[in-house]
């Protein structure tokens, strides 16, 4: 099945590309960024030897004419106009930007006016272990940002445990690739190496939609206090969550809550001890660990930043969209030692 | 006055000869580690072409015969005996170690046996913003570590407003040189660089250090949930506090409540933006930032786990019982960029 | 085909590992360490959800019956007196150590006396873009460190225009990975991170390993000065070799000279700019970039120390042995970003 | 003595702005930037609660007025206008710019054309060990770079030894502090973090300087082929000098060697093994190592690339300029571990 990349240039464009080349079901039919006209092995010094393919300028004709699936590597709001003209050319569309992870609502609260409300209806957020059987009819899915999905898998099970009336927080700390390919002050090396910090605390975007997404599985609303860190490092994510049991609840069996909320689900591994890092970087894991004290829960993810966070969970739904097996290119193992 | 450092061979040792060596007041009499025999600068050789002195084995009636006041940077249980007899001999000591910061029942608890429990009752706990003067008077003042500094020095403002039947959540990351100079599997550089991880989760010694310091203060029980965490850096130390504030309290302003509570406090530094390791790495201050959102509250400190955690708190510490102005020594400029 | 890896508890173990998990053609039936009795993913906790498989204790027999082919990752002095057995037994080894690397007088010189000279005769070096035809009929391959590796690939083609009566300068970078595993003073966190140094200048164990092959091939005796450094980075190794053109050679053109050289080699990459370690840091590339400025040249290579300098290049080794491919199982895409 | 420092904004401002608040003699009069108009400690957040002091925009009739020593942290070719105005009314000038380190043909021929030429004349190169006496005298010093520093520091006592018709080869790694405060793709903390390269191989700007200070000093021409490589650190570098003895020199005694060439040197340091980044930073010191193998000799030296090559080495100059100890100021000690 033909398929293409919108938006090459980035990193998740580029983390896209290396799981289609390997990817049993998938052709890697076109790929463009805002320019095109050049090799995404100049784009991408990386892929010399491996891949020579023109990026082309972004096209929808051009991609309809050939590809069935198409997905969107772009900024917040410039994914809107083109995943409404994708769709109404019959084309599946897994977006990875924020443009449709959101209610209407909260999306023009916090982000812009929305500009294909139509379609937002219908999109399925891209969360395969709670929305799998949503994603599999999905026309478009909104692929979950790395903060999000690494704070939900590790919260969702927890939900009916934790009292309502108290805040959740969660203390994420990510490395410098989440922050893109552009320049800027804490992406500087000297500024961030030997260095780690907090930034928009109890105030960042991801709050609401984490927020949101719990409300919309459990009914159930939650003060979400988000404090994201950056970390001096390349890839990956580790996060820490922090929330108060219900009484009845104290020192909860949190091993046996994990095992029954991921059943069988294949890209979840339990562990016995404080997840770390390297264990999932370059994988599309998401690695947890919880513990509980009294009233008190420690919840503990880590997970790829640019693969479960971006790249590779979107091809988990564009698997799942398509009635292939959901592991189906992803069978990419972790960047140790 | 002459003093004496025992223990030098350490990280905490060899911060406490550097910041010796510029002090104005106490002059390095006496340096002292369990063998003896050795020139400092062969044991650091970045102090080569800077200081050379024979490193003594540790003998308490040489040292006694001429210096006034000594530092034992030495392991938890080795300190005891040693603390007993330079006290007996009139010295003031401060001891680095954990021996003398816990009431015995919590020491013996958590540690071993207490073999010196006459001083322990008399031992000062020096952190100088609550006890400076009780520290003024001590003989023995009990050093407190890297994580319950940066974690009392954000919480204890914050003691009144918070919800006592709730729990407090401290994350803390630090860097490598907290763990010592001993090799360990955790400080192999492939296994921590790239990489960060929790350990210990809710059940780390400091917790109820934390825990007695507060009560000792306050007389209010809190339940502490202490989360450490190492970062790929070398010094540094960052952490993060959440905690539930009383209902009438929500929203509370957290710059005018440690506004007050740190007035004249010349080691301390307010910032108007989360904190960051590397303004504070090679000085004693203790940057703080705190933000609150309803309920939740968010305390954000950042120490040099090495001087604020360990050396520099121990000289300020040694002024204060000298009777010496608290920043003798101490003008540490951070180590930027 | 079947195949055994000896050796799985360190990096080059666990690289074979992974990389044969996704070969086509090779089977990895047997796994080995030198206690056996425990899984796979508890000595590399990273395959957790990836490969279950009981590491055995090292068995000759048990392998022989089932395998045809072994890689032998051991240290030095280890390897011989099994790759000894499995050959008598017929299979066909891959060795990873120094054992067979050297002719038996610079072997007994460098390393310990010879305990399989018998082999040792036959075994051919496994650098295949210079032994590919005396590799596809060799029964035991010798395979190349990382430092020799990206050493000779850079100087090999430049030899016809060198200056025999000079010396050759190699100024190797290596990250952490390649000090393996077992814990060092080297590789404490706090002693290489900021950090880097050369060590064993002009005396390392791989000087006489570059000269003789050089000399095996060319015929020509260079004094090879060879000065390895480490980098505060986990993988790759980036080499800087500065060598004297005879006269009539000034202001060589280096380009042409790689590309009749590596005409058809699909491993090597000929770079515009200099080279750098994460291009090819997860791939079996070898990056090379020369420069020449009158007499003086300037040769640039970098590869992964782990698999071009040592897994990758073994697979590679026995594809060619077996008469596969040469890049099955090799397809990897470099650790980017 | 008051002192100005014009350009406080960069890092060898600060560095600069860190050695002064310490100085014994100098008073940091007055610093300016291009705009003024701010604080210190806001453009340098680590300075917060160690100095507050409004940074003036600069004007030389005020600083004039007022102080007697200016250092110029400027930009190359911003420098020569100030400087020229500043001698003129007298003032001291220590210049960390390239602009007088050059003879004028080299100058213009790397640079751009000279607008000071009669002060170009009376220039002093700034490079203590070699230039003391002239230092003393001067009124304008040319403050060498990093890399000219340390390279010259390891292959200037060599010199008499090395063959004339040989080339020497520079291998140098700096971190990234040595490229500045601004944005930059090399600067990206994801371009450099786990990776390392050369740049502008053979052709960088300090060849020409390096070869300079070597025929000014001795009278002999070499060929210096320059390489520079970024390692992911801030601060410091490591210098891997190579070159050809003479026939006679074979097998030199190095230690003799150097041990005469810096009998007094108190800022140079001489090491039994390979030097190292750390053992440096934070200091003035240049450590060297050397050993020789027959023909060929590897020179080692590790500089602060901030401090022994820009602001320590400025105020060493500006010391030996006013009759002060040379090593006022500069007591700084290692920033170990």
């Amino acid at each position: 099945m033909n398929v293409a990349v919108v938006g090459v240039s980035g990193y998740t464009g580029l983390e896209l590309v290396k799981i289609l080349l390997r990817h049993p079901k998938f052709k890697l039919e076109t790929i463009t960024n805002q320019k095109g006209g050049i090799d995404i092995s100049q784009l991408h010094p990386s892929l010399l030897g491996v891949l020579r393919k023109e990026v082309k300028k972004t096209n929808v004709n051009e991609i309809a004419k050939t590809c069935e699936l198409v997905f969107l590597a772009l900024p917040h709001k410039q994914s809107m106009p083109l995943a409404k003209q994708f769709l109404q050319k019959g084309l599946k569309v897994v977006d990875l930007s924020a443009d449709y992870r959101l209610e209407l609502e909260t999306y023009e609260k916090y982000y812009c006016p929305h500009l294909d409300k139509q379609n937002l209806k219908q999109a399925v957020y891209g969360l395969p272990e709670f929305y799998e059987d949503e994603i599999k009819k999905a026309k478009l899915v909104a692929n979950p940002g790395c903060y999000p999905s690494a704070s939900l898998l590790g919260i969702l099970p927890f939900v009916p445990f934790l009292d309502e009336n108290m805040p959740i927080f969660i203390d994420a700390k990510s490395g410098l690739s989440g922050a893109g390919k552009s320049l800027s002050e804490n992406g500087h090396f000297v500024n961030i190496n030997e260095n780690s910090f907090a930034y928009n605390p109890l105030s960042h975007r991801h709050m609401p939609e984490i927020r949101e997404k719990i409300k919309n599985l459990s009914k159930k609303s939650f003060e979400i206090n988000f404090v994201p860190h950056l970390l001096p490092l390349t890839r990956g994510m580790l996060v820490s969550i922090y929330g108060i049991l219900k009484d009845e609840f104290q020192n909860l069996d949190t091993n046996k809550v994990l095992k029954e909320a991921y059943k069988n689900k294949k890209f979840i591994r339990l562990r016995e001890n404080p997840v770390d890092i390297k264990s999932t970087s370059g994988t599309n894991f998401c690695d947890i660990y919880a513990k509980s004290n009294k009233k008190a829960i420690f919840i503990n993810t880590s997970i790829d930043n640019l693969l479960r966070g971006a790249s590779a969970q979107a091809v988990l739904n564009a698997n799942l969209m398509c009635g292939f097996e959901q592991n189906f290119g992803l069978e990419g193992l972790a960047y140790v030692p």
